[in-house]
């Protein structure tokens, strides 16, 4: 029996407050060991989706694909991936769902034989016309498998009726809306695709001469490739035998990258649209110290996100930084909560106070942000029972105050702490002496861009602003509709 | 991670040298805990395919699948079954593969999501224009993800546009060529369909009030329910909750079903098209006794397929029936082939000589079928080390000489032994003392169908004769088109 | 994590009635990939114990071994086998356990370091003072880490001042009383020992001029190695480089060997102490058609164990054999039971009926033995339902009235239905038109050895007669002492 | 089939330069759900041993014992955890191995049954007679059946006469030698031991009213229990229904911890005899700094045992600290090495080069220790090829010149860098602009001890000055015999 995946991973921890991004994307062409470089790659990606991995190859002859719940180091290390997906040319995904279940079914890259040959295909981000297109294409008689984003647009490449398999392609991307980053092999392509308006990141790297597409930097320096540059928004990159095209799909557009990309999702050691993700976060950290200053005797991170925001912080504000919260690096599945003696085992199986920086001490937390809220409240807590004398927080980004529709896993404005009480309701929900944000302008100080056009802001950023860079056609009908389009897809539970 | 197959299952040992099945169906309607009452089911049909299972059920509000490479008894047993696949309504299969490589996206049922909502579809059997087919939808702009009938019939079904899912599903059948046998499950019904020559079987039965289908009578014994009748050839049922209707989709033909089922496929307790396959087993034995007689000491059978022709021929021709070779009921995965005293382990892991019996005698050896010979060399050199005097083989059914296009997993005519060599040549080949077959007559009469009618064959018997019950689409096209064909898929294969 | 083994193996079925030995030992000196050639053996052992296996190899440099809960094809077949235990010795053991807990610690070979150096050791039966000798083990300041009694005896081995190794293994074989097969291996040599009396079987085979040790000839078989000779009663045999050396550590007594073996343990191909399985159990059936004749139209054998009872009843009855109840040779784990239309789901997964053969007939219903009859009636419900006219049974074994101390699993006198119950409230109880059990006088014709001698009973068959043929030292002391020796073992249970 | 070991962990990966300590351990009394308390102790001393864990509880009947090789959070999380492992007392081990293989019988708790119950015990440490006394049990006839320390123990006690269980366990204690701390249940107590010079450190605390032992203070946090005590020196403690009874079972002696448990092994957030791990780390960077300042502009931990060191140098320095390093969470079994671009992927799947803070730049990195320089050489180069200007290296202990046989896993003199080679050698081979590393004097100023007296040195110190703090018998032995003791054990692979 294939195990249920439900034996192999652990569903969202509820304790867990932090938003989540839905995937990280690999690829790689004409290199030796292709899948064993993009599972490395994979791996430098994990953080971006700890939910499923998937990889294809192609190796001259056929496609070879595996999907697996769980890590990419439990699913794809060992001795014999390259036989089990042998070939030069490769793509990966690492993957958090947003759209579509957590089932096997919908791990990507999705794969389809079409008639100019077969085509795999991965992507992070979402369609925000996802159910519009999909219930089209069912009217028209297409069957569905998945409820994922890619099984779409395979299906708006399919029904293209040009003879080329890229200007197929191009036909589906004129179809598609929202913030995405796609990667596809076929039998003699590596493409690469970024929306209109670069919401989702896509680099392209050189590894001994050959081409690689990764989210981030970070899956180059794993495998030792070199950054080459980022690729631009709207444009799509072909690579095959001749070399690298570049084509632009889109009516001309201005870039409008996710700014959370920056405040939480990339890696420190990444550098995104020319910006080290490290950098920008210290300096979120400064400017946070003078817009928000307090008289405490420490400061301390929320490990590990929080930690260049409090670096930046401390330098600002001339305060010792200390490590006081330890996080624990073993994380195992959910273990039986005693009867006895368990006060909020959740975070202390990631966290622990250490009392030595903290007791008798005004200490200041720097988290990188607030959604919930209910991680902040536990942190509080065990820093409280460990004798700190007083307890400030600061959030190193804006209060978030709406929902994302572009691949971030956030919940509605309900749930959003900051969409529905003010900061001093928020001191005194997480019970802290003083508690502050980052300003908009702030944030865009950090990212050193000017200030914030209101007409044609530079970032996207409705997560604090409620501007949404795109329309949202989807929400629009469902609205409209009284949810008409929800109730279209049979939810499918496959194991 | 998911455990790739390949650890969980067997790929086909080289030394067996049976024929091959690809399905068994199962369905129920409106029962609780139908997904238990199809694991039993389905466990009542695992000798027609022991390569994977799946199990798809409805519960009012959506669909649940789940597919499995290896045993029913593997995937389906334990405790959690009915929380896993929930609900009233559930199809299962359990399968060898013919069509479609051995990878776990091939397993069935199929699921689509349509506008007319969602369809789960099981068959046993084999298109013989499924290539034609597929390259036709494909050029339609429709995407496949698997290489199995399944999926075509799903996307035949979704490409009519009646408004009806009972009359797309016959604008389906009548696109549809070969011998199968259908199951699926919409949110509403529960639909059977058996091919218009009867090829496959599929029967009716009754538990407790509640419909059920089944490829044979054996998994209604399972279940507890009682047998009502066979669908008939060229009949589709539709069960809900207003009761069962019975429509004829296809213009009228005589039934031809398939008379390997009752020479080596079907369950000897099962009853098929109205005959009890044992007493049909038997009289093979009987009339080979009366067609083939020896002086022998003993009649022995190959066990177990062996077993009732040769209670038949031993009582026919008034001889001692021994069991002289015992079948070891543990069947492991392929052990380490030592170096030292290791001859003919292969056979020996599942067939073991009871020297008592065969020692100093003149042996008969009955078996149901030779393909290959590669078994029947083994076995015959077995029962000679045993110290047989003499060995005789047996085979009650005719020279099979003609491979097969509707469900059965049979080598090329070059490798067919009788296809190749006269029965003399078949005696020398495989070291015994005398050869002999069942004759197409004969066969015919151990049916109780009276003498074969050339012109309309009572049944599909082209293993014997090479008179094929339909045309042969994808075949004359693949000899016209020098396998053009063929390389249109691009074979998959995914964990 | 290691699987805990219960995911592994299924408990008892408490519907299976049969009664259980609790073992199969296996061993081979110097030969090629011993472990792998051991396996092999196992595998033809596995009627022998199902519920856990082990192997250990020397090397030539040390000791390697495994133990598994569940089937040796699972446990022992895959590829790197001889990597796992290298060597040319190995010892082998496949089990169901009596004394000792189903855990993993239990399981055989055992091991242990001695200052003559190491030694592995595996037995097939049961040590009738067991709980006396390892109290007065422990109460010397020995610690036990096992129930098992392989633990026992290595601890006597190496209490034992004596300096060279066989003397202290004779040393220990002298203070256990019982019935056992052993098996051993040393850094130099491969010992066999069976019990003063014969119990339980061991022979001596020949692979390629390399000794062998079985519990059973179809081991040899399996491995095509040669049958040379039983082991005989009280017999130790070392085999080292030197040759076969053959001492007799006990008084000398007459030969008792356990009569079960041939009633249902050993396999119907193996030859046990000079005799056929297969021809012993035929004769039991011709006998009981002498003593217990009927009026009926069919013998039915209730398989597979009854098989060749059921062919001798028929032959000397004159009346056919058939097959009436198809045995489903996929078997797995527990199934939900379904709340709907599932009846004696239990037997059915294992048995069903061939209604064919049964419907409207007087069939005579063959089994091997009775014991709690909880199976029986189920068998006889099922042949009813499926129509038979009248329903006989007849067992080929006397009655079983006494439990046993030997390494057989029998439930207590309480438990034993012809412990409780005269034949005629049998026949009342399992619902037979007539009920018959072979005679003791008649079990000794079929064993060809002459009348039961009351003096000198040429056969350990107290479970029909009550005649232990050794005291039941830890038994006596336990109802003396009021089970005080039960409670001394702390019931560990490890995964 | 249990698993084998071989799938579910990883060996030591040989870029991996630590050192390890061999085992943590963790015991409660008298709790609801013992085990679920043990499994969250152990997972909070996971650092302390990452390749098996056990637990033992006994529940007012019987003991229950698992032992796994892998991590806690795959053994021992999930839900049937209190029903596998029931009752009150539990002790639980983390274990990476000295003494003794890597293999499933050598994982701890160990349990023996003796004539006062059943006992389950587990150590942390190393005993230096450990050969010495299993050589003299083996010639007394007792069996091994691992070769774990623990089972020695086992025997000592077993043997010892006295009448009460307590007596034999100081008879044990007062023939075993080396550093240990050691827990034990009986089906009364819970007992804890730490040795003579208490090198191994033990804490006591109290979970409601209920006592635990732990080795370190972290694991009493995560459990929500309170410090109580360090368990002192030479203290044995004797924790039963009537409460904690103190015993001093050896000779006076003047403590003598570990002084490498500040300077790697425990966790930062826990206080190891008064002292917390942070602020004795954090002084030995300020020490450093002292000692061996230099000219850079920043400086840098190696994550994560460096971090409070280079905390405390860059504060007492007045430089930057910057993450310039960054640590990957996701940690996978081994990867395939492509061939393509592979260049030093071992360093680079746990660390990343940070560019925006090292390119240019002339940067400090802060090491914990350097053992065999191998890592080192790694992180070097990976700084040098993220841009740095020059990179200088300190280690924040002195040179580790010694091996330990007290439980720390460490190569042997040859294989230690700075046993070996002077600092400018070091500095040379690693390739550094200058290289550090902090004095005896001034790590003992770290302690707040005082100056180190060479008469009574207050810690184990040996790594650093040869000074060992017991005899080493077996050592001497093995010198003065030519390594004879080490012959004497068959080396055991047992799955």
């Amino acid at each position: 029996m294939v195990k249920t995946p439900a034996d192999r991973w652990s569903p969202r921890d509820p304790d867990d407050d932090a938003p989540r991004l839905e995937c990280g994307v690999f690829g790689v062409f004409d290199v030796e060991d292709a899948s064993a470089v993009t599972a490395l790659g994979l791996h430098a990606l994990q953080h971006r989706g700890q939910e499923a991995c998937g990889i294809a190859s192609f190796d001259g002859n056929g496609f070879h694909t595996e999907r697996h719940m769980g890590y990419v180091g439990d699913a794809f290390a060992g001795g014999d991936l390259t036989t089990r997906l042998p070939g030069a040319f490769a793509i990966g995904h690492t993957r958090y769902s947003t759209a579509g279940g957590s089932v096997i079914r919908n791990v990507q890259p999705m794969f389809a034989d079409l008639d100019t040959g077969g085509i795999a295909l991965a992507h992070n981000g979402n369609l925000t016309n996802f159910l519009t297109l999909r219930q089209q294409l069912v009217a028209e008689g297409r069957i569905f498998q998945s409820t994922s984003d890619s099984e779409v647009i395979l299906h708006l490449i399919a029904r293209s009726r040009r003879p080329r398999l890229v200007d197929r392609f191009i036909d589906a991307l004129r179809e598609i809306e929202g913030g995405y980053a796609l990667v596809a092999i076929t039998n003699k392509k590596l493409i690469g695709v970024r929306d209109p308006l670069g919401i989702r990141p896509l680099v392209l790297g050189d590894l001994d001469g050959h081409p690689v597409l990764a989210s981030e930097t970070c899956a180059l320096d794993m495998i030792g490739a070199r950054f080459v540059r980022d690729i631009e928004h709207g444009e799509m990159v072909i690579i095959d035998h001749d070399g690298i095209q570049s084509l632009r799909p889109f009516p001309a557009a201005r870039a409008r990258p996710c700014i959370f990309e920056y405040v939480y999702f990339a890696r420190p050691d990444s550098v995104v649209n020319g910006k080290s993700i490290y950098e920008v976060r210290k300096r979120m950290g400064r400017r946070l110290a003078m817009e928000t200053p307090a008289n405490v005797d420490v400061v301390v991170p929320v490990p590990d996100s929080g930690v260049p925001a409090a670096l930046g912080f401390a330098q600002e504000a001339g305060l010792p930084f200390e490590m006081g919260i330890i996080r624990n690096h073993y994380v195992g599945r959910t273990f039986i909560q005693p009867t006895q003696g368990a006060r909020e085992t959740g975070v202390r199986m990631k966290l622990s106070p250490n009392r030595a920086v903290l007791a008798g001490k005004k200490v200041m937390l720097i988290d990188d942000s607030i959604v919930r809220g209910t991680n902040s409240i536990r942190v509080v807590r065990m820093v409280r029972e460990a004798g700190a004398a007083e307890v400030h927080l600061r959030s190193a980004s804006p209060p978030i105050q709406w929902p994302d529709f572009y691949g971030i896993d956030m919940p509605d404005r309900e749930n959003l702490l900051a969409a529905q009480h003010s900061v001093e309701d928020i001191a005194r929900i997480l019970n802290v002496d003083s508690m502050g944000f980052l300003s908009v302008d702030g944030l865009y100080w950090a990212m050193e861009a000017g200030a914030r056009d209101p007409a044609n802001p530079q970032f996207t950023d409705h997560y604090f602003t409620g501007d949404y860079p795109t329309r949202l056609l989807d929400r629009e009908i469902a609205e409209g509709r009284n949810a008409v389009a929800e109730r279209q897809l049979s939810f499918l539970v496959d194991a």
